[in-house]
């Protein structure tokens, strides 16, 4: 359909493994990633539990990116920016002549991704959206002695990934200590090999968060834990002892956003 | 291979989740995705149990659309459209020049995709086949009081899809009731959210084919049933009183094609 | 992050189906595949354990082909070829400026495949290696009866591939008997079809591999066997009376390359 309407679009897929209906696990995913596509690119999201029914077909401007897809949340990590803008995307002129009910991706999102590719502005979509929907996204919460959070993702490695991100943490002249699921793991390393073999350890992902893994294991399948785990995160001064096992991460190579 | 022949053929992953040997599921797949490709597109499909043996390696022209894979039946649906063309195609002049005995895809399919993609002529890659080999097409059998047919695919979400199609229904001003595997569950919706959470329901989905599905949950899993499973729709008229929970769908929201 | 770099480079997805850390697997799919994609093909490959450790990140030069990825015998196979160059793509402008210690894909790998695919030069991207690592490959072995190897990958159908070569096999003028796991599956066929329904056969695979199949079945789950089970082949001679049931796979229509 993409390629019906703007037949020099390059197509990326980006990931076709969220679970059904998972709005939240979609949202972390696009969340990661859309940031290291190139400026104006379109982001076409479908995690839709309720097509068919009253819930708008949104198309944002944020970031320097487009997202397309339904107005459930989807999207809530967008809409804080500076410069955000949002349409209802009712024109009929740019959707498919028939309408589905059950497939919006290929009747109304697919349509408004093309257009917004071929260079239609925003604004002729559709209305504007002033309250669009917002996920409860889980935020870590600080407390005297740390930060406290969850597990939000488990990836395809069965790496924990939680809402603790790298700038609720204290900086390289401090260390800290991890627990999650009410399990100690020590402190933060900084690459996965630092751990022996079959170890659990944390450290700052990719994406600036807080991730639990196993060396060369699933860390969900050894403490059974997923999205909703509890992660506690505690800090001390560096004039401390150390306590024995746990590293800073070295300034230079802190991965930062 | 496609991109050694024809450089700037533009390439459209459909699926890989096809189940092993499956050929219906396969031509079921493509049946009900193909026409939302641009005009002109090469469909390559292959589903080939009998890679290497005689079974002739096909290439149609059919309802706007090329068609490339094996003549096992994959492409029943598009035999019956008026001005389908089809050769085997068997010039070694479109092919590598190496064929294995098992991977017709890279050395047979592909080659002839790709020439067809760069606007060679159907009849240049072999000579026409008048009797294509068709499938036992499952199709829904009519009955004084309404219609028979069975699930012929469950979906990644669950959705048990039927060979029921739109056309076997009544129009708007009738009613339905739909029974599965012997299981009652009520008349059509237009939506999934018109049913309560994880409920069971019906409704025709994007491709015009009756579904049943369990909202936000997986029908499959609830009902133990896959494809073979028997569908039963009995029509009333719109003067009797209506059984509790059955709706009938709007005309205007009706998916046709 | 590749098509931040080169706007216009063409992504094809050879696989993500590769067990997690399993860098042999890694190299098995790509040494198949590989010599099929256009001749300068920049193929980026990351199985990754080491990531963010001393391990370096390699770019290669080989049989026509570029390869990109990690230091660990991922491109063993490659490395032996006449003419081949390799570099450590260590040069900070072929990078990311912020290079994370858990996913060099993207922070380095991507990047120098872009480049590549944009003309810069090999040795622009860092100094020559000389010692790159290898994996142990698993090679078959002469036996005064025949060859001895082993199976070293199944693939989605549950084939079981092994590291025994169409070169290590006798002429089309000799016969050959297999056995796998210690269990005997008679001679070399040419095609699935030519074992009955659900029995277990043995033949020249598309890229010159000999592999142990079941007809329309999943030889893993039948055997119960994977990567690292013995495999075995005893010839004799033409002029012998041939044990029932095997045959040549002849002239004509072997596989080579």
């Amino acid at each position: 359909v993409l390629l019906g309407i703007n037949p020099r679009a390059r197509l990326v897929d980006l990931t076709h493994g969220i679970p059904a209906q998972d709005v939240l696990q979609g949202a972390i995913a696009l969340e990661g990633a859309y940031r290291y596509f190139p400026a104006g690119t379109v982001h076409l999201a479908v995690v839709d539990p309720g097509v068919g029914t009253a819930r708008r077909p949104l198309a944002l401007w944020s970031g320097g990116h487009f997202f397309v897809g339904p107005d459930n949340g989807l999207f809530t990590f967008a809409l804080h920016q500076p410069g955000t803008r949002i349409v209802a995307s009712s024109n009929p002129r740019y959707r498919r002549s028939r309408v589905s009910r059950t497939f919006h991706a290929r009747d109304i999102f697919a349509p408004s991704a093309a257009y917004l590719s071929r260079g239609v502005a925003l604004t002729r979509l559709g209305p504007p959206v002033s309250d669009p929907v917002r996920l409860d996204w889980p935020r870590p919460r600080l407390t005297p002695r740390g930060v406290d959070g969850q597990v939000i993702r488990a990836d395809r490695f069965g790496n924990l990934l939680t809402n603790v991100g790298e700038a609720d943490l204290p900086g390289p002249g401090r260390v800290c200590r991890v627990a999650v699921g009410g399990r100690s793991i020590g402190g933060l390393v900084g690459t996965y090999r630092e751990r022996p073999r079959g170890a659990l350890g944390a450290l700052i992902d990719s994406t600036g968060r807080l991730e639990v893994f196993v060396r060369q294991g699933s860390a969900r399948a050894r403490l059974g834990l997923g999205p909703g785990a509890p992660v506690r995160v505690r800090f001390s001064s560096v004039g401390w002892p150390r306590p024995p096992r746990t590293r800073t991460i070295p300034a230079r190579t802190r991965t930062s956003r």
